[in-house]
This record gives structure tokens, sequence and C-alpha cells, in this order.
């Protein structure tokens, strides 16, 4: 409806909004972890919300000082480009190379659809997370590896046991916490120690 | 898997795990407003996360300037009251009168699972919100009605048609639009008269 009047209005506007539309479609987008109850799989909009109140609630974790309402901004806007390019499981090498060209092609062209200003703020936003180098996209990057580690432990296993992932490559995956939000590492420790005792995880090396 | 052991961990951290755990639910609790491709009904998690997007992207149109930051904070924490309370229609008069009760019960409960510090300051942001009274919760408000009207704009009169909702009661409704964004008002109001004229809406005055 919005599209047909837009010479009726701003264009400023009407950029905004076709953005904001754009936006319901990561809703759309399933990821391969379930939520807690195991009823179905989540998708990357309410992802995007949990890691953002996340954020706000485990900050005192950080590695360093941040800015938390920035890492919250990089956490609303990280997953934006999967609109174009889906999700890209973590654990699937081959599709994790093609992921940087198609991530780069969807944030070029959703970011793109926003009045040159927005755009710009919102592409550094994205950018900054991707490249993981600033205090606040090192924790926002914890959060985005913890939030699903919680999830599969609360689903016995969930897409470690689906996928026969080895306690190696979830150590792996779960340095980003390490990185940005070392005090959390105890944790996972023990509860990988625990998650291989109860079999919701192998460890390849026991089993080669 | 967390509740077993914690015993071995900081109860603090406990606490926050558990109140993220918690959070997982409000993806569960379906709204009335559809997605936009009319698919399937939104859920209040994913609505959060599109509202605090919603916020970064036309802060410029808040009635007093605003901290934005401060309005996302409202937004991904003001609907975790319907993981109990459940999502009450608007449009739903019977419901809204034992809302406030419900919510308010909710809001102890949830927001008491985290530990006193932060408890108190999530529980503050959400009466913050429910107030109406600062300019991040007033513009955050508007978020939180304009949204969903864009979404039935979307969808051929979406809500409005399905419940038969008139004219009225919808511009009753969008005054926190009138309130906190008022730049906005003037786009609200033409597609009104589209929606009308469209059925999207029943212009009840004609009607009576």
């Amino acid at each position: 409806m919005i599209l047909p009047n837009s010479t009726d209005f701003d264009p400023r506007l009407i950029a905004q909004l076709q953005f904001i539309l754009e936006l319901d479609r990561l809703k759309q987008i399933l990821r391969q972890t379930s939520l807690t109850d195991n009823s179905r799989r989540e998708n990357s909009a309410e992802h995007s919300w949990h890691l953002a109140v996340m954020a706000i609630a485990l900050s005192e974790y950080a590695h360093k000082p941040i800015n938390t309402n920035h890492a919250v901004q990089l956490l609303l806007l990280h997953d934006v480009v999967e609109i174009d390019a889906g999700d890209t499981f973590c654990f699937d090498e081959q599709s994790n190379q093609s992921k940087v060209e198609r991530e780069l092609q969807a944030a070029q062209r959703i970011f793109g659809l926003l009045p040159t200003d927005l755009a710009v703020t919102f592409r550094a936003l994205w950018d900054e997370f991707e490249a993981g180098e600033t205090p606040e996209a090192q924790f926002a990057r914890a959060m985005d590896c913890f939030q699903p580690f919680l999830h599969n432990l609360q689903t016995q296993g969930g897409t470690w046991r689906k996928y026969g992932v080895s306690r190696e490559r979830v150590l792996q995956r779960l340095q980003a916490v390490k990185i940005g939000a070392p005090a959390l590492w105890g944790f996972v420790e023990t509860q990988i120690a625990e998650a291989i005792a109860a079999g919701y995880l192998t460890d390849s090396v026991q089993s080669a």
C-alpha cells in the first residue's frame, strides 16, 4: 500500500519505511538452533532480540569496559543481511566459504534502501560487528555464540547431536566467548564437560 | 541442564541465566498482527526487535530530542511481561480491563528472576514505558502503534478487517503516534483515508 502512493510523501520517509518493511522478512529466516522447549527452530529476528536483552543483562562480563548500548545496536543489526544471504550454520564449512560475498552483497542492497546518512551509519555498525575488533563487537560476538550454546544445553544437545558436532568444534566456535566475555568461560567449560558426560556432545579425542 | 548444577556457580550468574532462558518464552507469544506477507501471526519477541530497529531508523521524528538508545531499551523490554500475561489485543476492551493487574504480577515475577540491582533497573524501564511520560517512552509507544499500523496497511487491512475495527478506534489507538512522533501523523492520516477507500477499514461515521 505504501509504494503506489510514494510520490505524495517525503522521499526520505518513504525510504525509511521501505527499509522497515524489508526488516519484516528477517522473521522468516530460520536458524538451525531450536527454541529451548524444542518446539520449533528459532528465527533470526527473535534471536537478535534475545541477544540484545542478553547484552544488557550480562554487560558486566565484558572483557573490557564497553558501551552497552553500542553493543545492543550491533546485535540488533548483525543478522539483517540474512534476509538475502540466509542463515549460515556455523558448523557448515562449505556454506561458510561463500558467506562473506553473499553477505556483503546483502548489506549493500538492504542498508542501501535507507537514506544515505542512515545507510552509512547502519552499514558501519554491521561492518564493525563483522570485523570483531572493537570491545563492543567482541562482546556482541560473544553473546551471539553464548546464546545458541545455552539453547543446545537446554535441548539435550540440540544441533550438536543432530549434526554430530565434536567437542573440539564447539570449543573452537566458543572462542568468541573467551575473547569477548572471558568471565563466562568457566561456566562454558564446566557445561561442556557435563554435556559430554550426558552424551549431548561427542568427545572426538576419546572416539578417535 | 543449568539448574541442577547451579550450586557450582556464582548465584548472580545463575540468576541472570535463569532470566535469559525465561526470555525465550516470549518467542511463543503470538500477537494478533500478521507478518506483512500474511503468512503467520507475529510473535512478541520478533515484534520487539522490529520496534527497536525502527526506533533507531526513525528517531528524527520524535516530538522532542530523545536518547535513542534509551528508547531502544524500553522497546526491548516492554513486552516481556507477556510471557505470563499474554498479548492483549489493543482493540479487545474486556481483556484490557484486567491487563494492568496481570502485567504487574508478571513484571514482579519475571524481572524478579534477576539479581536485585538488575531487577530494579529492568523494572524501572518497564514502568517508564508503561507510564508513557518521558519523551523516550512517548516515542517508544509511538513505534509500538506505528508498526502494526504499517503491517495492517500491507495486509489489506489485517486485524482491522478481521475484527471490523472502525476508523475512530484506529485513530484513537494511533494517538500515541500523534504524541510521540507527530511528524508521522500526516502519513498516518493519508493512509487511513486510503485504507477506507480501499475497504480495509470501516468509516463508522458513514456506516452509522
